[in-house]
């Protein structure tokens, strides 16, 4: 991958923020007995929207921009995310994306964030990234420190933050793990930001030259949180699947933008057409039984920068999305 | 009040980055002889929108954002001001609020911003912060500097100043004055900056508990300034009255979030349906003859967390905001 | 001209900022033999809409806020840039006008930023402003260093180096030179962030005294990049005239405010009502023979704050808009 950039270094001065302004963030910094940092971002503390922008800055490993503001988009839901990098891949795909998949005993869950570029494990004597997906990136981080977030109701165990300190290689001292439930503001706003991300991680399961896409924005409406889990995490996809829009820049011939636009939106999946809870009800709460062709924002435009022709296919679906929300 | 921050302390930089941009902003930044800082936003400088987006977060303490954009939620005004912060009712009650009336011989001006929270009397030999509302609040703030946003066409006299440098346990060398006429452009934006304020201020009015109040977010178009008092005043309130809208998380029960939403629109006052301006004239203008419930924003959305329900009323009035601005 | 400020000063962070973030940014700085700095923006690497973000501010001379988000203002291109400045004039005119002419050989470009504001010539003994404009704006620059964006497709001639390095007074190592292509999109982005500086560069066409301009605002939509310069260019053009809005804030009587917004508006030109690329075809690439007129946002508000009244004429044009962006 050109024109890399180191994840971890470029999301420090970002992580300081939230600890300088921990009590205006309403967020809480832990010091554990190891030495690693916790940031609660929404389980004993309220957390709130702006604690969610910043983690949001920190999932995209410091490459991204993440505003908020008002937007008529959507007829109910005013409060929209908005997100942009000049290198959506590597910001989404090599930071962002929750694939580091993280348990002990009866705690799982799924790690994010500039962490994931340092990750390594032996595997038949030799030492590869955690996950696959970065030796098709070929994107591998090393920093003095690093920071995951856990997308989680609950503080991870001890146990988990030496594994994910040791799979680093840093002192434990040198970790900072963010958690945000999936029903906190916070939450709601780190998920919601992942719009351009999804486009980014479908346009790989589409095969996609990764290489290709040059730039990318998107923005998707603030979900109102909910207090239970699935109803929570259904929202915050909602307002993705129903409500989120791309645009994304791409080299190359035509015929690939077209079709990378065409394939994008949610609305081509099968499971396309109810809320997510519902969706993953239906599935007896079997994640793996979805179409992975659903996890994508409601509406795209691709620009081929080689023709300057732009494709666009999805629309926004309001009487979902205020399904979904509880208008 | 849980977790709390020092507001004047958060102010600093935001101050700093007036004086330092004096000339960018257009402001004038003097130094009186008692070594008080005055800033004139407005008065004998232009000033402009940037420097009343600055001044806005100040009033709120540093701990809201403040934003700029086009937006088309108004017909004919895309101008508009965002606002946000994770601790609404600390961020626009314990500072942004115009609360602290200040008077000397034919001087009047109300007080907003950080000072407030420092400020003191002597009552019956009791030390106690001079507005009541702290009581309430709960909240008090210490810090070698400060500053107090006034809306006043003329620079306070020096007797004024000296009485919120007492007032706040400073030396007046430690005290900056920032001062925005109504007519000002600077002064729109910081006062349609109070479209989240008012909508704290009323919840308040209407004995909502504060302290389920987690987060929100507003939006305003701002406002252009008119030359008279009355008028320019009448267009800022307008602003909210007939464009603000909200969006406040708050906990607790669905009913006393429903009951929040449904009172809070300034469409539930009796004095609804003409420009501010005119409302106050047939008024005889006697600011307390004005019905306490028309100040709030249009349109609201109250989300309870706990539940995950939402809760809207009011709506945007073009033709007003029209016949306020003068379209 | 009152309350001046130095545009090379108030730049010098933000060109650290794209040096420090190169490779975050996919752009490019490099060192020349004779020691100054090329930043390739989109030449030889993607660069992005970040970048442009970035050197918008550059080229409004540190004096204009620009950001990215996505809005609703077009029907089918949400990318939008928003700008401000409390000194349009200065910001605009005496900054990110392209107004300095240079050439060397077959290499032709125009000059815009800070540099300008420094550049001089001597003329018949005398030293004065390379530009004429400068003698109206009675501005002008001095720092130790400086910068210049060039919209060109390839990186300057070293003699093109230093003849701007002789021209503003400064050794070659304390000059940068940002270079952006009509068809990249950080070019895109910093000739679309110009909505409100043709707004300046037409009021003052038409004799508007420009000491009365306070403050001004504007937003355009974020154009396709197209590999043809002339349609890259027609596009970047288009994003203004059939879709960019301001809203400009001015001194003086109401009949010349409302002369400033009737004739403002891009569709007053005899020229209007085709994308700029078959204008400029029509005219045989002449581009003295397209009216000046033409060079302006679609949309204007101008209010008159010494009366607070509002003008306003021009509307977006969604048909031309699609044709030229080929939608």
């Amino acid at each position: 991958m050109q024109y890399t950039a180191s994840v971890n270094k470029l999301t420090r001065p970002l992580v300081q923020e939230l600890v300088d302004n921990a009590d205006k963030l309403r967020i809480d910094v832990q010091k554990l007995e190891n030495g690693g940092t916790i940031i609660d971002a929404g389980i004993n503390v309220p957390g709130g929207l702006e604690a969610g922008r910043i983690i949001t800055e920190i999932c995209m490993g410091g490459m991204g921009s993440v505003t908020l503001s008002h937007s008529p988009y959507t007829t109910n839901w005013p409060l929209t995310v908005n997100v942009h990098s000049a290198n959506p891949v590597l910001a989404c795909l090599g930071s962002q994306y929750a694939g580091w998949s993280l348990s002990h005993e009866k705690y799982y869950a799924l790690g994010s964030g500039p962490a994931r570029a340092m990750a390594t494990k032996v595997k038949e004597g030799v030492v590869e990234p955690v996950e696959e997906l970065y030796k098709e990136l070929d994107y591998r981080d090393s920093a003095e420190s690093t920071v995951l977030v856990i997308e989680n109701d609950a503080i991870p165990p001890l146990a988990i933050v030496e594994k994910i300190a040791g799979a680093c290689g840093v002192a434990a001292d040198q970790l900072t793990i963010i958690v945000t439930p999936t029903s906190s503001l916070a939450g709601c706003v780190q998920v919601v930001g992942r719009v351009l991300e999804v486009a980014m991680h479908k346009a790989h399961e589409l095969h996609f030259p990764l290489e290709n896409i040059i730039d990318g924005s998107g923005s998707a409406p603030i979900c109102p949180p909910h207090p239970d889990f699935v109803k929570a995490m259904g929202r915050t996809n909602d307002a993705i699947l129903f409500a989120g829009q791309v645009q994304i820049y791409v080299k190359g011939e035509d015929e690939e933008a077209e079709k990378l636009a065409k394939q994008l939106p949610s609305s081509t999946s099968k499971d396309y057409g109810k809320p997510f809870a519902d969706i993953f009800k239906d599935c007896n709460y079997d994640f793996f039984k979805i179409d992975g062709m659903l996890f994508s924002p409601a509406s795209v435009i691709v620009t081929a920068v080689e023709s300057g022709n732009s494709f666009r296919a999805g629309k926004l679906d309001n009487a979902l999305l205020d399904q979904s929300f509880g208008a």
